[in-house]
């Protein structure tokens, strides 16, 4: 790897500067994507590796971060499993078919990923060939929480109040299907680094919507078997949204790295995870709104805090649609910039 | 009052056990309520004193809480402000002219409260009048912050990245727009204690959404300026959402109370505020789907972990609308039946 940066952060290493990269930098808010994105719907984007991989090296061919991350949607697992997702434009995703009881829980399917989801082997292929180990590609996929909060619910929502009531009041089912999405999402992320990925993120978007005595029930427990079958493979990256309350559990686990939010000071962040690992953020996104100077002293101070070892610059939640490019530039140069 | 039990917890004295209330209690899911709802549209309903104290009562009728809080709306500010605030059935509330530069700034007003905001005044009356000192009323309002979400977003939203942009980008017309909710909200609470209210809560529902360094420059302060304003009149708690990392900062203001969700355990709420203050929450609202039983077990084991003094019992945020009576009944119930 020509730009192994990374890596070494992943791996603990003393770094000259810290590697940097931005969660949601494929397929969101460059123009060149607004060009795809007006020809091929989304799943057709995700589903044609040419278009795949194009969205995936875009945002590096322009600002040169140090990772690239496969331009893809954690509803891929859903739909992998039997259970039909829509991707509505103004509103979303849409499962017509929400799952809400033991007799849905038994129609979802565990997959073989080699065939249900080769579409993004071979896209990550593809993108290893365009990428030509410059920098490393990460695979990701959601939490099987997260994914549970799609596949019962059947949309967004502010509360997840249907797949909340669903785990509350028939736990036993939504472990069973909780395993489901468990034992496929291993399989496909293990695939996927077959595949050629060098590293792996786990999202667990709504885990914030769970106390902390519920995140371990249905949440963690679920992401910590992920890191355990995957830690031998490749370094494993898991960015919990809301969870500020379970960094010190999750710094006890096999993963490489942390994702932590905005809310979460560097310090606290620090303290929480007792410096056993690397963590990665916490630029709020919305802050990229600010004018370029003030981003670049913004950031400099956030690497300040982390410090420069151990450390991933990202964002603290995926970047906005709306960001102008020369703020998200000024967001990376201030990165490789960045002197001690 | 004949049952004291709020104010006492909210002074700090010893208990036989702690008071309850529930967050949207009023207005939200009860079978009484839906009648009147199909009858009376959202703001003629906050607008009939007749309409608005008779909710407000509802769930005392049924449950006997131990605090009753006054049916309204926090955007029932920006309206008496000059903004027009409609409330769309499926939707929320919508703005149809968000402030968005430093002319809007300038065309928001000051309002005199007593004037413009008449209606919530008669219905604090015609509200003691029904309770007859039973237990105390609880007025409130939005935070600063909360509020400039809604006028600038122009509805509700998952990140306000342009009620954010417009802090971000314009600062000085974002603390001028604060300034004046603020002086009205000050103006507004003031008003509502001499018509009646006992207690007053400041919902900040949109904190969570900043950073700490952001949140004291855009909530806190002006927050801060409200318990100031009203310590001296009556109690003032605080409920600020998904603002676990200011709760320190919060302990040390002249609040009565402070609100936590249910993603900070008792323990971490009790450390972080240093047994300062009272504490208010903190059941996961969709934690009220569980069975009846489990949620006893549940409530009594929150009770124990707070302690039964300095705690005022309630969920980390608003009832659902889908929430089982029988289930509710539990919740207070075990609360009632409380004995250390």
């Amino acid at each position: 790897m020509k730009n192994d940066l990374f890596l070494r952060a992943l791996k603990g290493e003393t770094v000259e500067r810290p590697p940097v990269w931005m969660m949601r930098q494929a397929g969101r808010f460059l123009p060149e994507f607004m060009e795809i994105r007006e020809k091929y719907d989304f799943f057709t984007r995700c589903r044609t590796p040419e278009l795949a991989s194009e969205i995936t090296v875009q945002p590096i061919r322009r600002f040169g971060m140090d990772a690239a991350i496969l331009f893809s949607d954690i509803l891929v697992i859903p739909q992998a499993m039997n259970i039909e997702v829509q991707m509505k434009p103004n509103f979303g995703p849409y499962l017509p078919n929400p799952v809400r009881d033991q007799k849905g829980v038994d129609s979802v399917v565990v997959p073989d990923v080699n065939e249900e989801l080769d579409y993004v082997m071979n896209a990550i292929k593809a993108t290893k060939e365009m990428l030509n180990d410059e920098i490393p590609l990460i695979g990701f996929a959601g939490s099987p929480w997260t994914i549970l909060c799609y596949v019962v619910q059947g949309q967004g929502s502010k509360t997840f109040d249907k797949a909340k009531e669903f785990c509350f009041t028939n736990p036993v089912s939504a472990h069973t299907l909780l395993q489901k999405i468990t034992d496929t999402t291993i399989a496909y992320l293990k695939a996927k680094v077959e595949a050629g990925v060098d590293v792996v993120q786990v999202f667990d978007s709504w885990g914030g919507m769970l106390s902390p005595v519920d995140y371990r029930e249905f949440s963690w427990k679920y992401i910590d078997q992920i890191i355990e079958a995957l830690k031998e493979m490749v370094p494993v990256i898991v960015f919990a949204k809301g969870c500020w309350y379970a960094l010190e559990e999750m710094s006890n686990s096999n993963a490489s790295a942390l994702g932590v939010d905005w809310t979460v000071t560097p310090r606290t962040a620090r303290y929480l995870t007792k410096n056993r690992l690397t963590l990665q953020g916490n630029f709020d996104p919305a802050r990229l709104l600010s004018p370029p100077s003030q981003i670049k002293e913004m950031v400099t101070q956030m690497i300040n805090e982390f410090g420069k070892d151990r450390y991933i610059v990202n964002l603290g939640h995926g970047i906005l649609p709306n960001v102008p490019l020369d703020n998200a530039r000024a967001f990376i140069d201030a990165v490789k910039e960045y002197k001690k």
